[in-house]
């Protein structure tokens, strides 16, 4: 039994309401959750703050599992669509975490109105992600809301897969002295998104890079024996993911600017808006952390994985300024990399 | 891989939208499952439409996993809240496949706007429930939409819990000569919602039955050692889950409407509005088929839980009219209890 959470109404920070910045994978939302869910539903699990709960099973395996809500706007976009999106973020979370993803549970939100075409076309690429990740949708739920109670369709997909005994990642397990690594350029995804809305058209197509990961996990972790965690950088981007794993590792990070890999038309997209490319959404890349000497062949095995050819070292951990995240730009200089504060992309999954 | 669908655009019936009775629980709700989802995402676990899916686990132990959205309103009502509710409902599909339930994950489409007093309320409800019903919420995730894109909150839970091998209880288990029990009086969830909605005004005030059911339902299990099946008529009420039942197990189901137990306030607030309680959704009630030789020890174990108190038999199984269930009522006549179609209540749960 919690203790009680104290007398309403209430205040997180500035605010007494939900603001969009509570839905941004950054500062906000840290603070809602930990200020609120966490000392609420209070579990260890839970507070651990993982991407994934793990529960022991028998003495062999764990059980991994993990969900979230998707709300992408627009519904359809370049390179994949809400419901591709909804099996990939649930099985990349599942796979960050060292467990091979097994099962989904799928649950719909549906707006009066909404052309069964539009969810046929959602549920088709839900089976074409399902297939291409090796698992199977094997619960379900369908609610409907008046028209203009939702926007068009939500999905709420939730995973369970296996964890093999003897491997614990965690984003608390970083050490000073080892490297940080990402499978591929950063970015793609919410520039995917943000074009579209904004109309946004380039000499290249943006496309989101929305992905499975649990193959090139799985390649991950064999070649990197002591890996120490994976994330996969959506909401708030590479610098949500590093600062969430400096605070929970109490250790300082450094990432080198120019070794970080961003495609030219999302940096380009960038400056035209004004965003920084470390804050922007991917939804099928991996960051991960490993020790210095397994760096050489977890990055050899990454380039030999389709999803994993971009796959470059971009940093290391350090002893210094634990909890936070420093970067060394180009030109020599170098500042910190605070979490997302305020909303900068809503809705982008 | 399953076979594709089709070319789009798609009809089911004669709609070529969503429409709220897709999200009844009654017969449209039905043919999207069936020719939508299921054949999508075609595995056998999701084709048996269980309220829960079972996994295999190992040996010993099944793993029941069970998803539902709630988009209930309003959010607060007598007896009750969206977070009661949401750690209810999915506790108790859990129950009523036999599992124990033991983990849950929460996820939350929240309004810009929403009070924080009013989410702390809610997340304390869930917690109170969850302590309650013995589970823990071990993950979640928070997205956020603009203003007038969603109303207030909606909460999707996932529950994973385990099952004891050699128990399989399931809708299609039905056989010629059971019975038919409830847990106690039907309806009160459903018209409680409607009574707030309508600002319907009784001598006595309207409560949602809202609870959770694993306690009960271990209780029955002990009870019956053949019991064939659970379910907890949600939306759709009792006429949906005897339908679904009939259809499963191939039998018939013949129900006595004076013996199907519904609170006088209920059955007045429904013919008020002209509604039939049959079809009306509870929160906290058991429906169940047993042996009849186990019933007399069913019932007298029922009626010894809380939960359980209003326990009765109502009905029994038929070789007669395979998948159709039939209502005999007070006055001798008799008729066909058909699924809903279109929408009685949208947004009951």
């Amino acid at each position: 039994m919690a203790a009680p959470l104290g007398a309403c109404p209430v205040q997180i920070g500035q605010y007494d309401r939900v603001v969009l910045g509570h839905g941004s994978g950054g500062r906000l939302t840290h603070e809602l959750i930990t200020q609120l869910f966490v000392p609420a539903f209070h579990n260890p699990t839970l507070a651990a703050l993982e991407d994934q709960a793990s529960i022991a099973l028998d003495g062999v395996r764990r059980l991994a599992f993990t969900t979230d809500s998707f709300v992408v706007s627009p519904v359809f976009f370049p390179g994949g669509d809400i419901g591709k999106l909804a099996v990939c973020g649930t099985v990349n979370d599942l796979a960050a975490g060292g467990a091979v993803p097994r099962h989904l549970a799928a649950s719909f939100i549906l707006e009066e109105g909404l052309p069964l075409a539009d969810l046929r076309r959602v549920v088709e690429s839900m089976r074409a992600a399902c297939d291409e990740a090796g698992v199977s949708v094997v619960a379900g739920d369908t609610k409907v809301v008046e028209r203009g109670k939702a926007d068009k369709l939500f999905i709420t997909t939730t995973g369970i897969g296996w964890a093999p005994e003897g491997r614990r990642l965690s984003i608390a397990a970083a050490r000073p002295g080892d490297r940080v690594v990402v499978s591929g350029p950063l970015g793609d995804h919410g520039m995917a998104i943000l074009s579209v809305r904004e109309g946004l058209s380039f000499q290249t197509e943006l496309l989101s890079d929305c992905a499975p990961l649990g193959g090139l996990a799985e390649v991950m972790l064999r070649a990197s024996p002591s890996l120490r965690c994976m994330r996969d950088p959506t909401r708030g981007g590479l610098a949500s993911a590093l600062n969430e794993l400096a605070a929970a590792s109490q250790v300082g990070v450094v990432v080198r600017e120019p070794a970080v890999p961003v495609r030219p038309e999302v940096r380009g997209a960038c400056e035209l808006l004004g965003l920084d490319p470390l804050y922007v959404a991917s939804e099928g890349r991996m960051v991960a952390v490993a020790p210095a000497a397994e760096v050489p062949a977890l990055l050899d095995a990454m380039r030999g994985h389709p999803l994993g050819r971009g796959a470059a070292e971009i940093g290391e951990v350090v002893a210094d300024f634990p909890g936070k995240v420093r970067v060394q730009s180009s030109v020599g200089g170098d500042r910190l990399l605070l979490m997302l504060s305020g909303e900068q992309l809503p809705r982008i999954c």
